[in-house]
């Protein structure tokens, strides 16, 4: 049997203030760093180790998993960052307040933005300072993989090129993996190892710095998951995150 | 024409009470995360970027790079750490302090260790829980490869392979390379670079938490080198290593 661990970031300031973030490279908020060192805490405290991290390339989540090295005392641990891991590319919603763009375009647009597996909000100009094309991370990458927007499954076809041949050998190898990412990059995950439906995904919310760890067979299909923690804080959370697209 | 820029760590909590340390993974001190601060700034200040990092397997090491990484908005480097480039193991003196092991040993004796060349403290035992085959971070190590005790060329002998075959491509391919790692480690390669014979390696001391550029042409020569900041504050930090081995 084997078992990966799988940790959103924990609350960034565009979270804090309710704003479309996709790939805008905003910080942990005061919230988020304490969310990141409760997740290392736990994750040592439940004697969890681990031999190898994947991350994304967005400092939330890469501080988030230097707070838990640090915390689990792993901060020796190699550590490999991918766009694939990224926060779907929220297209030209990036920056705008969910909350004021419901307000705008309607509870019903923005939930469809925010929730629809296949409906992409719109893109990014290429001459957009918001697209991707013109920072020099992503300088390496194909054209045609540099996204303008992203719905859910653009994010799930970018991603799981990444699971299949670089996580998963690792996961093969008897190594013992954590996954640091973001709320719709690992929606995207789990949505292709528990096999949810187009539909069904829409109304999974995964919350912030809250471990969940998944324990996968030999072919990596999951035999069951679970978050570490108390399951009130986890419930709670997850409401948080299914009310920022409300209209205040 | 090429650069690099090297960085030794900031002071660490057993810099701070003389003590041998090694391979020993103690954190920074208070002063060593500002110097780490102080150096990122530095460097962004300059206008200094980079592509690349590396770094070693000790905390105090990559507490380092992260601090300057976090200060230059580089977070999403990629982060390459090698046992190879970890401090000189101390073997048997790991722990102890400086000043007492120079009353009790001599000033000649202790220096004779710090400073030549070839002469190796003396060896831990394989039961000892010094040594480095007992902690995960090295189980993927030929045995042979694991140290009971190094002298610096010992050190330059285990330095050089991951310089030509891994830092020097890196740089050849145009990629601005940053090296975060330890006194000795960075002598070695110092040594090496600038031809450095086995007697003048002796007087050289490298400051903590100020970065050190080298400008190299096409065959990896030093062209020259250079410290970032004020030329007086290197000066004194030098001062500060050269008297660490004298007895109080």
């Amino acid at each position: 049997m084997y078992q990966v661990v799988l940790l959103r970031h924990g609350e960034s300031v565009w979270n804090k203030e309710n704003r479309f973030t996709g790939w805008t490279d905003v910080p942990l908020s005061d919230e988020g760093v304490k969310e990141a060192h409760r997740a290392g805490n736990l994750l040592s405290g439940e004697g969890y180790t681990f031999d190898i991290a994947y991350t994304s390339t967005l400092k939330r989540a890469i501080k988030t998993l230097w707070i838990v090295l640090e915390e689990m005392d792993l901060m020796w641990l190699p550590v490999y960052r991918s766009w694939r891991l990224n926060e779907r590319h929220y297209g030209a919603l990036q920056g705008y307040n969910k909350a004021e763009m419901a307000a705008e375009r309607g509870e019903e647009q923005v939930n469809l933005w925010r929730r629809s597996y296949d409906v992409p909000p719109p893109e990014l100009d290429e001459d957009d300072p918001r697209y991707p094309g013109l920072d020099p991370r992503y300088s390496s990458l194909d054209k045609e993989d540099v996204p303008k927007s992203e719905c859910l499954k653009d994010t799930v076809d970018r991603f799981l090129p990444y699971w299949n041949e670089t996580i998963v050998p690792a996961i093969k190898s008897g190594q013992k993996v954590i996954v640091v990412a973001h709320g719709n990059s690992l929606r995207a995950l789990v949505k292709y190892l528990d096999g949810i439906s187009d539909e069904d995904i829409v109304g999974l919310n995964i919350p912030t710095g809250i471990p969940l760890v998944y324990e996968l067979d030999e072919d990596m299909k999951p035999i069951f998951h679970y978050y570490l923690g108390d399951a009130q804080a986890v419930e709670r959370a997850q409401k948080v995150v299914a009310d920022q697209g409300k209209a205040n």
